[in-house]
């Protein structure tokens, strides 16, 4: 027997949302992630509805190579921070995740505890196509978790395209972990990564494996000094900790904190969140008019053949885009760019 | 009294450029750098027309923050490769050009004798606005000189906005110039800059400088090694060298060269072009894309003030690009990007 659930309002949602109702979170999350053009704009009317709540939670992004020890760190430095009061959101942003079957099953395993919390909400990734689709959908999920009162909200990713940089684009502080063994543990870090870092943290600072660890902090730290641009406001901090053994994430939210503050005391905190805004409605603009090169079976054989041409150097560039606007239908209207 | 020149034909520029005519050569750039729309259809049929004969040089970028005494090193690595027989050509990305008055004259003053050598070329930055319309300038007065028989292809860049990323986007091998001070004369490099690097060199080991040079390479190195992620095929390199002293641009040349072999021997050196012919492609297309949201100014106003919106924080980004496409007509067109 099917149990069909009555259509919410966007005012019960907005209720719903506000008193931290967690069904009714489970279902504006369905409603976001969904690719039905009505629940799209059912969607954007719930999300500018619930404007003003959001923007609460600190948020936290976190990445590393799998092995890294992701899951047990973050279900042991979340159950710290419910202990301490917070309400703490996990999301993830994997665009592999259609393909390798990352589930809420497989979230509930691996993030033993903190799944059972009541003052807890994990969610997978989106498992749709896209890094933009699934980024779109974990963002407006971030504003649904901060509607419902999640004062933490922690978007973890692994090294898939470029799920890093775009995770970075969506958080107030990005937290790369690492493993000791000097550069070979960066065999499965991306270029520029280690630049976007806000903090890095060894992680499996444990049992024999301490010294190694501390040892590789300080060698990051030093290296991290010569290569990296020096920032006023701020220098990344390599720490070690192990998720493990519980040790570490009491000064890894510390450190997060004591960034926070600065950031806020600078107005750098509230800029950088502005400038992601604008920032994401810009690539969110572009990826729109983006698709119009694959808007027709036509359009998009036409497109394909022509980077084909592209690559093979038979012909050039900007000929192969002039094409492309011809074949768009909008030679005249996309002005020349000088 | 004005001498007006005839008109060159198609054919007449690509017999001109393939005997390295120097005065079909400037004509030719003058005509790709041209903002007219039927120079730009010509620039284009051009373009295409000396496909064939493009390709050919090595393709080499340089950055380094002002006072690194890239004009200098230039000069004088020039000369060397002259020396050998080689015709560079020298090209310039400076978006900046137009307002700090970069000019032929300020070229030919900074590298004195490689502006005189019959087989050198040197052209100064395209002096238009955009980064996109500089670099668009540049990639194809880069086909012309290569069509014209220049072997070498110096395209040097200083650190504005994202010129050093386009530049590296363009070139087979990108080379950072540093000075020897720990990570204090990393102040004017940008974040990430470093990573694109494919060889670092630290200029002005020269006189009392030499050992802090020394030193400074070896520290640079030994960071490196550590923070970044290893190339089975290819570790950048920390070199020392004198622009003024000529001294170490023989190593520069032999680490070049060993660079295109490698990277050749394994199928990457045109991988890297292919790449970046179709990225460039991609750009070039989103770039005019997003030129529809400034097509007229009620457009380009209404532009402004969904980003100011967004920027403060009343209206939602996904809400923001509905309204705009809605303004720029094509909010039945777009596809809905999931």
């Amino acid at each position: 027997m099917t149990v069909t659930k009555a259509k919410l309002t966007i005012d019960e949602y907005v209720t719903g949302l506000k008193r931290g109702d967690r069904a009714v979170l489970a279902r504006a999350i369905t409603l976001v992630e969904s690719n039905r053009p009505s629940h799209r704009d059912e969607a954007q009317d719930l999300l500018q509805a619930i404007l003003p709540e959001t923007g609460r939670a600190h948020r936290i992004g976190l990445t590393g190579v799998p092995g890294v020890g992701k899951s047990t760190t973050i279900d042991q430095f979340g159950m710290n921070l419910v202990a301490q009061g917070h309400k703490v959101a996990v999301l993830a942003v994997d665009p592999s995740s259609s393909r390798t079957g990352g589930s809420i099953l497989g979230d509930k395993t691996r993030m033993n505890r903190l799944s059972q919390s009541p003052q807890a909400f994990i969610r997978p990734s989106p498992s749709s196509g896209t890094l933009g689709g699934v980024a779109r959908k974990t963002r407006e999920t971030m504003a649904l978790v901060e509607a419902a009162g999640f004062d933490v909200v922690i978007v973890e990713t692994v090294g898939v395209g470029q799920s890093e940089t775009t995770v970075a684009d969506m958080v107030d502080i990005f937290v790369v972990l690492l493993l000791a063994g000097g550069g070979d543990d960066l065999q499965g870090i991306k270029k520029g990564i280690i630049e976007l870092a806000d903090v890095i943290a060894i992680n499996k600072a444990d049992g024999d494996n301490v010294a190694r660890a501390t040892q590789a902090a300080a060698e990051y730290q030093g290296a991290l000094n010569i290569l990296t641009p020096h920032d006023a406001l701020w220098a990344p901090p390599v720490l070690t900790m192990s998720g493990r053994d519980n040790s570490g994430l009491d000064r890894l939210w510390s450190v997060i904190s004591e960034h926070r503050a600065k950031m806020t005391a600078a107005g750098a905190f509230e800029e950088r969140r502005r400038m992601q805004a604008v920032g994401w409605m810009r690539a969110m603009l572009s990826e729109r008019l983006m698709a119009l090169a694959d808007r027709t079976p036509e359009i998009s054989a036409r497109r394909k053949e022509l980077e084909a041409r592209v690559r093979e150097g038979t012909i050039t560039a900007p000929m192969a885009v002039e094409a492309m606007l011809q074949v768009m239908g909008l030679h005249g209207a996309a002005l020349r760019h000088h």
